[in-house]
């Protein structure tokens, strides 16, 4: 339509209708339309635009989350619209993300469903799940279908098992084929990464050939960098670069051309064992081959740094006890009863070491001092303990801890809790003369802080170790494992030491 | 030469010339030289072959680990060149970084000189600094001949000045200046990330003219997935997907297949915004530009998954107080240094908490039992912050936490904390009335929880804000800040409420 009849037409419309309007109309078109328009509407609507156009720049996020949620309270839905409808959908997941749910829920309600699949992606689990649920099921069926396969397979194995089913179903035979046997793998495997659709070239055919057919193709996966060449049975042979094959003579084979040390990964393999693949041999994809070498899909490196990210980030929260998944803004009910558990299980902790403590009432009514020093004897080893366990539990992730060499870490970390508890020891037995004027109480809080250090380190080193080979996280558990240890022994040399040497 | 005239050599030669030459000799034609050696000869090198390649398969890390060291042990230098030989770059960099340093710097002088320099640009800044500098500045000049640029400039910026400017003079003209131009941005910035090797094409040829130009040029640098459309003045205008310039029409022209939404990177953007600008938009390499929008060349997948994961790292890491960049197995004196600082630091916290005890002297003389429950406040308080401080820190970082939603934020976890502080200091208050069958101190110590929760939780809030204003790392100092909060809270609200209610 001509800008002079589109400016026409938003004379006549009421203010609603002619905002939706607008609301339509693309940059380009917008700016010549402008010049058409009567000055009031011109102002009025150009105002809107530069509003919209400016929170949605590229500029310090704040001022987009800003901007959003002043919309949504004045109700201004239409230029919410546009705002999410200019930012990419990994920008409107993380502004979902920053958003209280009920304010969420309303701005979610505008984002398009063309590209509300796309966000979905973004989103971390538990909200990815709660927007799929406010969907109409037709709108996320729908708003899935773009989607590629493996983004697809996130989403049905977090819905609950009714609507996954219902998502699954929608799908085209073929593809549901494909999603059911990528459903069968854990979601944190090669399998479970991969999508099914690379490209497969014969090693017997000229790169002239592999480009012809390429332009028959019309468009290749995302991020395609890689061609796999199998042979008849579909058993996978190497790989053939993209950047080689457009540097290549147009006669020169494939078999010519193609790596052999591209090595297919098994599908079993283990998300963590992938992202070491991908990191120390930068790769950007490859192919995943079942157990008779068949060759059954790929991993593109953007589901790798995802994993990557997760991984690192659930080793942070789990230390706090946190959900790396959940939702920031979740319901405060519901986040008070996940964390109620945490603080739970450390109270468990903390009456353990104040049961100690209560053995030695008697020795505390007589030497009130050692109430006043005992936190310090724990502090100091909860501290070096989790100096050792962070190193420990981080090695073991990087695979710098290994059964080859734990036992020399160990008097490694034993040598430095020696060094620094006998440095520190005395400089604190020192101090606690000075604060009480009594010898005795000094050498029993120095010879006790000794004593922690070096447990500390001991646990801080076997705990880690031990919880890994239960199969249980080392960095959820370890650290209230470790407090328990350094708490208890602490006390308990400390308050032991001293009803025997100074009573 | 053939096999058979192989095998007579080796029957010739001494054992240390023989194995030298062994090494040497690649595993299919090892295998048939193998059929023509005496059956004693034949036995002991596959015997060696055998123990070499089990160890550099691919199975479990360990064994490795354990093969290379008890090759050092055993002083057989020549397997221990053939195991390393037959390994990763990143593979051989992940043993070294988990041996002790004398055997590292044995270890590390088997690996041939061409494959040294890849090795180093695997390794943590410790470990590489120091390994550079185990090398003959000669050796170093040859080991980093072949490396890419970008890490060649990581490698300048670690090493001491003069060495570091002894390998820049070592490249040639153009690459110098290259060189020197990446060195002026700091190491974490799209400057010191990018390669200046962008393939720049004309927005008016076409695609069979851009497909002749490839195959001209012979080989495309590693990880190109695009090329830069740039005018004759160098000014950046967009992007052509290598993936699509192979599927399409020969006359197709650059101009319509180029993406011109694949905007530029400044060549000031902070690492941190690099990392989110691929993660959001699925990049496997992007262009970087000046402030004239000048292609300067472009930054790749692999060194933002490095920057990912060093990010990551960094943080847990930092939350005991440790360097990520340290090696794990530096000399124990070396290590203990640096964490008696970090010790010395939380001595205050610790001796802070045991002052505001001493105040309550007279208090704890009349009343034993609150000594005994004290411990139970500050380990309260210290686990409800915490929460809050790693979740305020990771929104951080990820961008959940913004201006726009700060204070949500603090009312939800203020909700939470009230909620929690109710449930909790009701239990304990009971347990401690049933304990010491006195009710006084059940309220005292209910109450004293569920304020010390709630200043944990402010404090958890408040702190990594203000840390992140000042440009303070919050993951570094936030613990222990937080920590000296809730102790000192927690024994000062416990004792003082004691004191006032119940002498």
């Amino acid at each position: 339509m001509h800008p002079g009849k589109i400016a026409a037409l938003l004379e006549r419309l009421d203010t609603e209708q002619r905002l939706t309007l607008w609301q339509q109309i693309g940059p380009e078109l917008e700016e010549r339309t402008l010049h058409h328009l009567s000055p009031s509407l011109r102002a009025q609507l150009a105002g809107d635009s530069a509003e919209a156009s400016l929170a949605a720049s590229d500029e310090p996020g704040n001022s987009q989350l800003e901007a959003v949620r002043q919309a949504l309270a004045q109700g201004k839905l239409k230029r919410l619209g546009k705002l999410l409808h200019r930012m990419h959908p990994a920008k409107v997941a993380g502004l979902l993300e920053a958003m209280p749910p009920a304010e969420r829920n309303r701005a979610w309600s505008m984002v398009e469903t063309e590209r509300a699949g796309k966000v979905l992606t973004y989103l971390h689990d538990e909200i990815r799940t709660a927007l799929a649920l406010e969907l109409d099921p037709e709108d996320l069926i729908a708003a899935t279908a773009q989607l590629e396969l493996d983004d697809r397979v996130d989403l049905i194995q977090a819905l609950p098992a009714k609507l996954g089913n219902q998502l699954l179903h929608a799908s085209s035979t073929a593809q549901r084929q494909q999603l059911e046997s990528m459903l069968s793998y854990p979601e944190d495997s090669a399998g479970g990464l991969m999508n099914a659709d690379p490209i497969q070239v014969r090693a017997d055919v000229q790169a002239g050939a592999v480009l012809r057919y390429l332009r028959l193709l019309e468009r290749l996966p995302p991020q395609t960098d890689l061609l796999m060449v199998v042979d008849r049975k579909g058993h996978y042979q190497g790989a053939l670069r993209l950047s080689e094959l457009v540097t290549a003579e147009l006669d020169q084979r494939v078999s010519e051309l193609m790596h052999h040390d591209i090595i297919g990964i098994a599908v079993t393999t283990s998300g963590n064992e992938v992202a070491r693949l991908f990191q120390d041999h930068d790769l950007l994809s490859a192919p995943v081959v079942d157990e008779h070498n068949r060759l059954l899909g790929r991993i593109t490196v953007d589901d790798v740094i995802d994993l990557i990210r997760e991984d690192s980030d659930r080793a942070l929260m789990h230390m706090a006890g946190l959900d790396d998944e959940a939702d920031i803004f979740a319901p405060v009910l519901v986040s008070a009863r996940r964390r109620a558990l945490w603080l739970g299980i450390n109270l468990l902790t903390a009456f353990g070491a104040a049961w100690v403590i209560g053995l030695f009432q008697a020795t505390l009514e007589q030497l009130v001092a050692l109430a006043v020093l005992m936190p310090i004897v724990a502090s100091m080893g909860g501290i070096a303990g989790s100096q050792t366990l962070t190193l420990v539990i981080r090695g073991l992730a990087l695979g710098q801890v290994q059964k080859g060499n734990i036992r020399i870490l160990l008097n490694r970390e034993l040598g430095i809790s020696i060094l620094n508890g006998m440095l520190w020891s005395v400089v604190i037995a020192l101090l606690a003369v000075l604060w009480f004027g009594n010898w005795g109480i000094g050498a029993v809080l120095g010879a006790a802080i000794l004593l922690n250090l070096l447990c500390a380190t001991l646990a801080g080193w076997g705990i880690p170790l031990l919880l890994d080979r239960m199969g249980i996280d080392p960095a959820l558990a370890g650290s209230v494992i470790l407090t328990t240890v350094t708490d208890v022994i602490g006390f308990f040399a400390f308050l032991g030491l001293a009803t025997i040497l100074l009573l």
